[in-house]
């Protein structure tokens, strides 16, 4: 069964994607530690990041590293973080999470509850600063 | 000043080294989170990680790929967990931490007390496993 990821990228179900390649997508996290938190989401489906394929894996990185740019500069904050835990759905996908301090990057606390209008102004506002 | 990693990398202060290249370098974290949590490091002292040059940007990464193999056939595990977040030393690291669950990754948990001798230990195994 294709992972929910796989579902996003292909647009079975809605995600408030805000940047797209050939080989990877990025799309807001539905349950953000704050506000601007981007899932970076290679369009194989492997499990665990250090499984993925030498150019796989360094286009992921080159790609992220472009979102983290336009998240950057569409939300407040003072640096984006990265973590890859991995441990629940089984497609790798990188954390952009827009930092304060330390423990923005805590997974164990609640999340936030954005409304779909909330989510979507964020999105555009990043698509709007991403550049290929 | 020169970092506190930079003076790692120069052998100017002793760290639990586990493997090194041209360009990267990666040793124990003194505060662990669980035992096998490594730092992984460029040795250009650059602050943020996403205002690295492309080259070294993805070298770190190829590197840290190595490295993450090497730390999880050295220390029991269910995957590596990554995480970068840079508000402390502003040098860029990239934590690898051996995850058994989410929690483990957590920050602001107390961090582990391990003795130099338990670090020396598990530094040997590391750097036995790790495949330049």
């Amino acid at each position: 069964m294709p992972s929910i990821f796989t579902r996003i990228i292909n647009r079975e179900i809605p995600g408030h994607i805000v940047a797209e390649d050939d080989n990877n997508i990025a799309f807001l996290d539905v349950n953000p530690l704050k506000r601007g938190h981007v899932l970076c989401v290679p369009k194989e489906e492997v499990n665990y990041i250090f499984d993925m394929g030498e150019d796989t894996y360094i286009n992921l990185h080159s790609f992220t590293k472009k979102v983290a740019k336009a998240v950057e500069a569409a939300v407040p904050c003072k640096r984006i973080g990265v973590a890859v835990i991995g441990l629940e759905v089984p497609h790798v996908h990188i954390h952009l999470i827009p930092l304060q301090n330390i423990s923005d990057i805590d997974f164990s606390k609640p999340k936030l509850s954005l409304s779909q209008e909330e989510l979507a102004e964020t999105a555009e506002k990043i698509k709007a600063k991403y550049q290929a």
